[in-house]
């Protein structure tokens, strides 16, 4: 469909999975754990207790590997009856502290589309997730100097995206919003009268898929790759 | 000593035992650790090496209750040499879900100040920590309206004030910090040339002491409740 792009003058950019790989690693150590736990149960039902649990624990523990890595140590230990080893809790730590530490790894076009796009638009990052996970993985990444803002949100709902644009003083049709997820960058930016983008990630966890009715949202642009922005921002 | 109050048009407040009790349910919690684990080690043996692994995490997990909840796990783990129940670790899952549920308690005269104060400064929350549990404290406050701006930062050093300042346009001259911690409240902010009150809390977690040749620092003013603060803020 045609976006009338002529106004926009901010672009706010979702990171994991728009920025950097992010949900793979997420669900290579849904795959450990779920062999961690092979003696208990199959690998499906593992899987649909691990995100059972980490819906249940999501209002206490919100986003982020922290709260993944408790809900991994709670549903071990309700799979296994309370019989999962030490070493096994142990060992989920382990996991958890890998994926803190993982280096980040850019996704195809980024640093291209943001330097090309930096000398003529305010950019910002829009991510929710822990405080401390994303700043450090947007010190790594490199990618710090073409942002004038970065805000780390606890949700990504109309509320939250409205209060941020009031007190960063950008009216929502100046606004462009770019990112993976239609239920948290697309649909809710849309709902407040904003444009958004849409490029999806290979992965999407469970929590941010929308229903096909949802899915059908069209007054947003949906692109293959990042860099395809460029032939619409120019 | 004498502060020069006049020029100030900005206060900013620090919230986990400044605004609320905080530090309380740590020695809480840490109280009932160390009766869980009483079996192997003496309770000060408990202490330091909880202590010492929420230090050696710190860096990764930065502060909050869902980083102290996988150190009281890694604690236990350790300190029975593997052979800690599968109850204990649910055990402490329980405790870590309790603090993150407990009800905020508002400090001694803190509406008083802030309804007094909010009229005549433009107030602003400075709070380190886990971003979802100090959003979640400050709503269950009651105490948003007072507050211009909410900031939650990973870290309290020199550069996150400064950064914040300048982002939020705030001279440093026109600054002032109200908080508990010597070290995260009142030493960064005189460092970079701005004014600070110290309303020391009854319980101050080792991690913030500060030595004391550090604790001589002497232009900041001191006061023994928040309340106090109306006497010089006029």
């Amino acid at each position: 469909m045609e976006i009338d792009f002529t106004d926009i003058s901010v672009v706010g950019f979702d990171a994991d999975d728009t920025l950097w790989v992010n949900e793979t690693y997420f669900r290579e150590t849904e795959e450990r754990f779920a062999e961690l736990l092979e003696g208990y149960e199959t690998k499906n039902k593992i899987d649909q207790e691990l995100f059972k649990m980490e819906m249940q624990n999501l209002e206490l523990y919100g986003y982020g590997i922290k709260g993944f890595m408790l809900s991994m140590i709670e549903s071990a230990l309700d799979l296994s009856n309370n019989t999962i080893s030490q070493q096994t809790i142990s060992s989920i730590l382990n996991l958890g502290k890998k994926m803190i530490n993982h280096p980040v790894e850019l996704l195809d076009g980024v640093e291209e589309v943001l330097q090309a796009l930096s000398g003529r638009y305010r950019l910002i990052v829009l991510t929710k997730g822990d405080l401390l996970d994303q700043e450090r993985k947007l010190e790594k990444s490199g990618l710090s100097k073409y942002f004038h803002h970065v805000e780390v949100l606890s949700d990504k709902k109309e509320e939250n995206y409205k209060n941020l644009l009031e007190h960063l003083e950008i009216p929502i049709g100046s606004f462009l919003m770019v990112g993976n997820s239609l239920k948290s960058d697309v649909i809710p930016i849309l709902n407040i009268g904003g444009k958004a983008v849409h490029v999806p990630f290979h992965t999407t966890w469970a929590h941010e898929l929308v229903s096909a009715e949802e899915e059908r949202v069209n007054n947003h642009l949906k692109l293959n790759s990042l860099r395809d922005i460029l032939k619409y921002l120019n």
